[in-house]
Formats: C-alpha cells, sequence, structure tokens
C-alpha cells in the first residue's frame, strides 16, 4: 500500500538499539540497579557498556548481524550489557538455563550452532563437561581469574557500532520447556521484543512505576520482557542474580521495589520467609502474577497490605505478554473477585476462543481454545516448520492449547490444557476446572478427573480424591459441593476415594490411569 | 524472515478499533470531557457511540473498507465518533479545513472523490456554495432542524462492525498547506497513527497525566495526533470546539487541565487574556510547543509559575511527532539554556543531519537538512508519486526541508528551512538564523538576510534592517553584536538600515530583493 514495501522488513537505526535510544532521550535517569554489587546505572552508562562489548564482539571477535551468541549466565549486569550490544549489531542471542542437563545443552547447542559460548565462571565446569560444535570460536568465561568481562571486554575502547535492523530480524532464541521431551526453539524477532514492550506500557503494567524488581530468569523471555519494557520507558529496573526471597524483602523494605511480577510460589516463599512478618511493604505499589492465577488465600496476604495483585497470562510463542487484568475500580474486593480472571486482551492483541474441531467462536460462557494474534507473535520454531505450521495459521492465529472461557463482560478465564479436554452431550469440558472445585472442598486434599466412556453422553467427568488426614465426605456431599460451582454437565457422575493420586513418570496428574481405574470397575 | 509475511500487511482486528480496546481495557474511565456540553464520556460510551455510527455509516449509507468521508466540522465529539469508526470500518476520513475557500475546498473533493461529504450546520452555507463531484453520494448536515447526527445517526441499532484491517492500510487523507499554491494531500496510515501514538506515549509525553487538553484543530494531523495518544493511552481528552483562550483559561482554572500543547501564538493569547492573572494554574503540570521555538519572554511567564515549558518538533509526512526536548533535570533555568532546542528524536524514529548538496552526514555544530525516518513516515502524497518521490527516498529517509545542527550532547536545532540556504567558503548558512541574531538587538525591529556573490567565498551573507522608531546602531556595531551569536562566516559582510523590509506578494521576507539590493549597489 505505501510508498516502502513493509515497514517490518525495512532497517532502521533505532530496531535493536534500546541502549543508545534512551541514552539519548534520558542519559542521566537511573536505568538499573545491581543489588548484588549495589551500584546504579544511568541509561548512559548503560550504552557505554553496550557500546563497548559490541565493538569487542564485533571487532575483537568478527560476529556479524545473524550470528548467534549462546550464554549461560544467571541475572546479571553482564547478560543485560551483552543483550543490548547484540541488539546495537543484530547478533542472536540464545540463553540456556544453566538448570538444564549435559544432553539437553548439547543438543541445543548442536541446533542453535552458535559462534560464540560465553558463561559465568560458576558453570565452567558444566560448560567444560560439554560437547560443543565446531561453529563456536570462542568459548569465553566472563570471570575467570584475570576478570575477563571487566578487564578485557569492558575496557575495549568503543565505537559506534550500531546498525539499522529490521524489525523482522531475529533477536532472540529463546528454548521452552513444555511437557514434551525435546526442548523447542522460539525465534523471537525485534518485532516481538518491541511490540510486547509497547504493549506493556500501553496497558499501564509499568509506566505508573518508578522501580521494578526483575525476578524472572534471562533464559526465560519472561527476563528479558520483563527488562526491556522497562528498560524502553526509561524505569529503573532492579537486578536480582537469582531469585532469593530474603533479599527481595530486603529490597522491599528499602523502598527500592514499587512493582514486581511473580508466580504464585515465589510469593509463598515470600510470606514463608522469617523477614516477612517485619517486612516496610509502603512502597511497594502493586504485584501481578503470571503463569496459573494466584490462590485467594496467597492473594489475601498482600491486599491486606493494601497491595493489589491481579493476574496476566501470556506464552513465549504469542508474547509472552498477551493478557492482563486491569482493575476496574480501586476496590481490592474487586481483585479476589475475579481472582481467577486473566482479563483482557492486550491493546495490540487480538484473542479469540474456538471450538478445537470446527474452529469456530464459541459463545460467552462456553468453554474453548484461546487463539492470539498480535505483532508480538513469535516467528516459528527453530528448523522446525511442521511444528511451527501445527501452532500458528496464515491468517497468523496462535492457537495456545489452553481452554478458555469468556464472560459477558468479556473477562476471560483459563480453564485448562485443551489436550486434556473431552467432550460430554456436545459440551466441552477441561478435567482441571473439575479437579479445581473439588479442591475446594475442606476434606479433600487432591482431585484427579477425566471423561470415560458413556452410550448416552459420548464422555461423562469422573473423579478421584484424596482426603486430608482426618477427613472424609460421601459421593453425594461431594456432588452437591460441585453444584454449587459447576453447570451440571461438568458435575462428576462418580466420585471415588483414593489413597494416593495417580502420577505420571513426571510427577503429572496422570488422568489416563482414571480411565483404566474407571474401566475395571474401580 | 518470519512464517507470516510482513506483519505491516496482516489484517488484525485492534488496527484501527481505538474505540472497541479501550472500552474492553477500561470501560469505566473517563475518556472525554466536552468543554461544550459539559459532559463526560466513559471509553464504554465512546464505543457504543463509535458502533452506533459504524453501522449507520456500514448499513445504511453502504460505506466500505476504502470509502472516504470528507469531513467539514471543528473539534466537535461528533468528528471523534466518525474518526473511532472509520478506525473500526477501514474507511479512510478526509477532513476539511473550514477555513479554506471555495475554490481550494473543490479542488480537494475533486482530488479526495469522498463518498460521503459530512459537516456542520455552521457550515452549510459553504457546503451549498460547492460544486461537489459525484462521488459524494450521501451529503449529511450533522445538526439540520432534525439534529440528524444525534436523533438519526446515534440512535441507529449498534452491531459489532469492526472488521480486521493491516497497519498498512489508509487511515487518513490530511491536507497541508505549505508554502505553495496546491494544497498537499498526505496519505496518513494506521501504522503512522499508531506509531505517532506509541512513540508519544514511550517518551512520555502524555504517560504522567490524568487530563490534557486537546487544542488543535481536527483538519491538522495535530488534531488527530492529540486524541488518538491521549485515547490510547487510557487518558482523558478535554475538548473545545475551537481554540478560545478564555474558555481555556477557565478549564485551567477549574483544575481540568494537567498538560497541553500549543504553538507560541496561543501562549500570546492566553497571556493577553484579562481572565490570565486571576486563573489558578496549580494542576498544570507542563506545556509543549510546537511549530517553532517559543520566545524566552512568552516561557518566562509560564515558568514564574513552576510550569515547565519545552519545545516539540514534527511534520505530517514524518510524524507528526518526530522531536522533543526532555528535561535532562529539574530545573526551569535548564529549559531557557535550550529554549531553542527540539531536544532528540522520539524513540521509534531515525534523524540525520545532511548536507543538501552531498547527502553526506554533517559533523555535530555543521548546518544541514534534517531527516527523519520512522514506522510513522507518511505513505507519499495522493495521486503524486512525481512528488513524494522528491520528499521520501528508497530508505525511508524524509527529507524535512528544514536546516538543523546538532550539538556535541546529540541536542538539534533547528536554523531555518533548506531552500534559504546558501553557501560560503563551503560553510551552509541559513538565512534565518543570521535575522534572529539581528533581531536580538535593542535598536532592531526586523532584519532580512540573504546571501551575494563574492569571489573570494562564493557567497557571503549581507543583511538589510529597520530600526525601531528613534533606535539606530552602526554597521560595525551590528557587526560586533552578531559576533557574540553567530560563528564568524556567519556574520553579516554588509549591514544596511532601509524603511522597510522587503516582501512577497503573499507578505512572506522576499530575500531575491535583498540580492537586487546589494547587487545595485544599495
Amino acid at each position: 500500500m505505501g510508498f516502502i514495501q513493509g515497514y517490518d522488513d525495512l532497517p532502521m537505526n533505532w530496531v535493536g538499539d534500546w541502549a543508545g535510544r534512551r541514552a539519548a532521550l534520558t542519559p542521566n535517569r537511573t536505568a538499573l540497579y545491581d543489588s548484588f554489587t549495589q551500584r546504579s546505572y544511568t541509561f548512559r552508562d548503560m550504552n557505554e557498556r553496550a557500546c563497548r562489548v559490541g565493538t569487542y564482539l564485533s571487532d575483537v571477535l568478527g560476529l556479524r548481524k545473524g550470528d548467534v551468541i549462546a550464554l549461560i549466565c544467571r541475572n546479571r549486569i553482564e547478560a543485560i550489557d551483552i543483550y543490548l550490544a547484540c541488539g546495537k549489531l543484530g547478533i542472536i542471542l540464545a540463553p540456556l538455563s544453566q538448570r538444564l542437563k549435559k544432553p539437553e545443552l548439547e543438543d541445543l547447542l548442536a541446533r542453535l550452532q552458535p559462534s560464540a559460548l560465553v558463561h559465568e565462571h560458576l558453570f565452567a565446569e558444566l560448560v567444560a563437561s560439554l560437547s560443543v560444535p565446531a561453529s563456536v570460536r570462542s568459548l569465553i568465561d566472563m570471570d575467570n581469574e584475570q576478570s575477563f568481562f571487566e578487564n578485557v571486554i569492558l575496557k575495549t575502547d568503543a565505537r559506534e557500532v550500531n546498525v539499522p535492523l529490521a524489525m523482522s530480524d531475529i533477536c532472540l532464541y529463546v528454548h521452552t520447556g513444555g511437557t514434551t521431551a525435546v526442548p523447542k526453539i522460539c525465534i523471537v524477532s525485534h518485532r516481538q521484543m518491541v511490540w510486547n514492550a509497547v504493549d506493556i506500557l500501553a496497558i499501564g503494567l509499568v509506566g505508573a512505576y518508578g522501580t521494578v524488581l526483575i525476578t524472572f530468569p534471562f533464559f526465560h523471555i519472561g527476563g528479558w520482557n520483563t527488562f526491556t519494557p522497562l528498560f524502553y520507558a526509561g524505569i529503573t529496573g532492579i537486578l536480582m542474580r537469582e531469585f532469593n526471597p530474603g533479599l527481595m524483602l530486603e529490597l522491599i523494605h528499602a523502598g527500592r521495589v514499587e512493582n514486581f511480577g511473580a508466580v504464585e510460589a515465589m510469593l509463598q516463599f515470600l510470606i514463608a520467609h522469617p523477614k516477612f512478618g517485619e517486612t516496610d511493604f509502603s512502597k511497594l505499589k502493586a504485584i501481578t502474577t503470571a503463569a496459573a492465577p494466584c490462590s485467594k488465600a496467597v492473594m489475601q496476604v498482600f491486599l491486606d497490605k493494601g497491595i493489589p495483585i491481579s493476574q496476566t497470562y501470556g506464552m513465549t510463542e504469542a508474547g509472552p505478554s498477551n493478557f492482563a487484568y486491569i482493575p476496574r475500580s480501586d476496590s481490592l474486593e474487586e481483585l479476589l473477585t475475579y481472582s481467577t480472571s486473566i482479563g483482557t486482551s492486550m491493546f495490540h492483541c487480538d484473542a479469540k476462543i474456538v471450538d478445537p474441531e470446527s474452529r469456530q467462536d464459541v459463545a460467552p460462557g462456553e468453554t474453548g481454545v484461546l487463539c492470539l494474534r498480535s505483532p508480538h507473535n513469535f516467528d516459528g520454531y527453530l528448523h522446525d516448520p511442521a511444528r511451527t505450521e501445527k501452532v500458528i495459521d496464515q491468517d497468523g492465529w496462535i492457537y495456545t492449547g489452553d481452554l478458555a472461557e469468556r464472560d459477558r463482560d468479556g473477562l476471560v478465564f483459563i480453564k485448562g490444557r485443551a489436550d486434556n479436554m473431552f467432550i460430554s452431550g456436545g459440551e466441552n469440558i477441561s478435567p482441571e476446572e473439575i479437579e479445581q472445585a473439588l479442591a475446594k472442598h475442606p476434606a479433600i486434599a487432591g482431585a484427579i478427573c477425566a471423561g470415560i466412556p458413556d452410550p448416552k453422553w459420548g464422555q461423562v467427568p469422573v473423579a478421584l480424591v484424596v482426603f486430608h488426614a482426618g477427613g472424609s465426605a460421601t459421593e453425594e456431599e461431594l456432588k452437591a459441593f460441585c453444584r454449587d460451582y459447576l453447570a451440571d454437565y461438568k458435575v462428576p457422575k462418580q466420585i471415588r476415594p483414593v489413597a494416593e493420586l495417580p502420577l505420571t513418570g513426571a510427577g503429572k496428574l496422570n488422568r489416563n490411569a482414571v480411565v483404566t481405574y474407571y474401566a475395571g470397575g474401580g
């Protein structure tokens, strides 16, 4: 349409140059506080470091646009330096989790074919144990005896290394675990990083805060997608090398943290920490949670301190930030009422909920698979077009595999995984939803649900439950209890107590075992 | 690169649907306060109105994506309703200035070929006088005796009319006056509107405010580019039907305005207004100026009240917002020191300053032509590829025609128009810069400068000045004065007093007459 054919493919100087742009706009503002060294860095400082690192990568290591650097490093400022330098040069950063085992790392390295492998000295033994592909021309221990990063890389005479990049150029290769054996490698473009930062800014998730704590690791996209929007918006990021509840409480107590994102487990660690009771939370303005709804019990602890806590939702392939619950009032009560809602999709993110078979939109109140489309879509799985095509269609819709329901106000609730879904009388049923309802019963310690064949309905839900020590309830009592939370067709036809829930080898709920259990007559 | 080829061309639901997205995110927040009716509208209200208008446009008028609506209307909520409805449907809005004369309007309508022409009753006589092209199937007087907009259009039963649009789809046709006879029509894509809103949000120009007054008319892109970023960010816009200094002071006094953008003349009207002295400015947090640097005298009036005032810069073709001066400290003194700087280019906007002949970058401190490149580039002039190609090149750089200089800190200063530039000893000289320096002399009421042929330097600057009544200064005194403000090569070789500055027929400075004057020996 336009004079230029496709701005997505037009190289521009600002693309990837987060450091240079912010240093030009707000050079003197504080970009980062590193809680480990207790040092603060301005945007000018960060850009100068990125220029030095970039010059080293380019002029000493000879790396060019499209080359790959693999990185094994906790949340250190040096990881940010490398990320910002790669953004200037168009080098693709592939952060690898230090929690992976040797075979997984070797598999990933073989598929990534990096030109350089950079790691913390802490992981030198792990790295030394690896068969590294021949593509790796430079293997750098950041903090060897010479303190290489500090004394060599950061001492490089900087030149302006920034090159124009297109938004369609690749920024990161991010591995995602998932439940399958072989980790997937997501291709994350600059477009994805830019638009996710834009979306987080647009809905006001960070703009209201002066300082935000980075809680997620840099080997997940969540880490970079916390850092990047903050840096983009000129907000101070607070760095922890790794999740540490005691340190986190100290930083909150010192008034350094106005906001952070977390998974519920992190909040549980905070609450359980001996320092929790004496921590001054007065500067902490809000918390967002991700990955799964936070329990009301945990929410209540923070709401009692006047700190709003609300849910977000996303996945590496589509975001990583796609939904957020934006409070519609100042009432903390509202947050409890909608504690299980992920809210609405972000400004630049289309969402639809479709029947998994027909792929047609379902009505409000009906369960279907959540599909997402936005400029922060990922660019597919590396070297895996078949898997890519299963996840994204030609219209740009990403099939999340998550079951969701939209209420009449447009608020969305996650119901479970489509893989677990079964159909009863034409209605989609998510076993997770039934398990969650049963778990609310005071006598129940755990529940598992599945669909079993039924001549009339096709399938019907059944469940197994484990009681707390001393707890008990009759089957009829439990069904009656379920009716308070679930539509009638979702209430299990049979509920039996067992001593232990059946698990898979990987420790997840084994719903096939439930089918077998009931097929055998119990 | 990606799986999807070009996100710029990918239809998405959110593109153009400002109203629907904001209504989903923050339905209950106040989107608009209309100072004429003294009514407030939530984002839900605005979306409902846009859906009704959209249904009318689609189902009653039969308008479709790509059709054009011409609009002659002051800054009324109905103009916003139509804009938001067009965004849902992909209809192109062409706002026309009510200040244009019959031949100019007829010329524009002939080139736009609109399907509908909508106007305020106030301009019914003007519209009735026009020869309207045959393309116009619907001619709508918004507030005829039946109050058509209120009683018919807004009573339409709404359905969800939003269609997916690509960012490359056209949003607006905006005419720009310029200095040439035939108005140009800029093609403004949704991409341009989206990215300019993003850029304004990213650099913090609006995010810090709860309410912003819309001062620029909707027949300029400046009006839409004030409204859209506010609406996008969920901030309350304050509407005036047209610029009215008394009303503006009332709104400020009532605490309804935390921020506004203005040209200096508006500020002068405010200062000159009888209500100015008694106005309570305590809720007004900041002012930005556009179009040309604000004089220090006018700035000082607001700085004395503790209100920061800083410059922005842009042009319809490239922005319209491209530069902003972001204060580097809390000191109001800094703003005076840099009062003539337009600051740095926005986050997503590349800028370079090039020699007008070689098109190579000039060094800091040297004058050249400012060129801009961003995703908020325009898409060319309607039906005028020749003129388009003169303004934008294949790499996406837009040649602004403005002379600029960058200091060693990266701050940019506008020096004049390239059309007026001349070269002396290989150095680019802007006559405007010299005229501004001379005008600072207390005896001088006005100055005009031009380059005349010189055997040694190619050209040298000369000037004519007009003294204030009773004022005078010798040529040597004036040259010495200039040396305090200008590099030696910019100091005029000759400066003569005249009774009147030579003007063109259009009332602009006639620099050719200066050349003739000196060629004739004075």
